[in-house]
């Protein structure tokens, strides 16, 4: 395994959730034309559904806590794989509600994009 | 998104999930030597290693339930990636324990081999 992969995982998610939590209309950089995002049960295809799809979602305040995150190599050609679990706090609620995300980062230049987004809350 | 990979994944960790709890010390077939799985806080690389750390947890009976699946095709060479939440019940405890898991799957011939295997338990 590379020495890398774990620094940029933990970077990447940091960003992803500070962006998303403080104005995820911004996201779309992070996609492309061919990536994916399932959230819970909607499947979304390319870097413009899948914003709409975020910024659409039911809330306007929303934070993300990082309860686990661990990443892969994921490929030769350097892609990396990250699982996180945490918990989402949206709007005025009290209680968080835990969830798990993974995303498959592909390097991109200098950066990374997000070739898969699977995001699941975990309802007890 | 090809029409195939929902029903691989799903049959796949059926499959893994059915293995893992009537016999675990033959889930070494779905690895290969460049696999990798994290466990928790372990991380493990090749078949051999990763099937000695699943032999060796500490439960005789245990029995994985699926909530949700999601799976995305993850390269144009074929490659599946899933995320599983579900529930863990270990010997005669009563209450499951939830857990998170995602696979990198990589074709392989007629079948797939687990690339990533990432595990995670729930903590509330």
């Amino acid at each position: 395994m590379s020495v890398d992969f774990n620094t940029v995982a933990t970077e990447f998610c940091h960003f992803y959730y500070q962006q998303f939590d403080s104005d995820r209309t911004q996201l779309g950089n992070l996609y492309r034309d061919q990536s994916m995002l399932t959230f819970e049960t909607s499947q979304l295809q390319g870097a413009k559904d899948i914003v709409e799809k975020l910024v659409s979602l039911p809330f306007q305040k929303v934070a993300h806590r990082i309860s686990t995150l661990d990443a892969q190599p994921a490929s030769p050609s350097g892609d990396i794989l990250v699982m996180v679990t945490g918990e989402l706090l949206i709007d005025e609620e009290q209680n968080a509600q835990r969830y798990s995300q993974v995303f498959h980062l592909i390097p991109d230049g200098n950066s990374y994009y997000v070739f898969n987004d699977i995001f699941r809350l975990n309802y007890s």
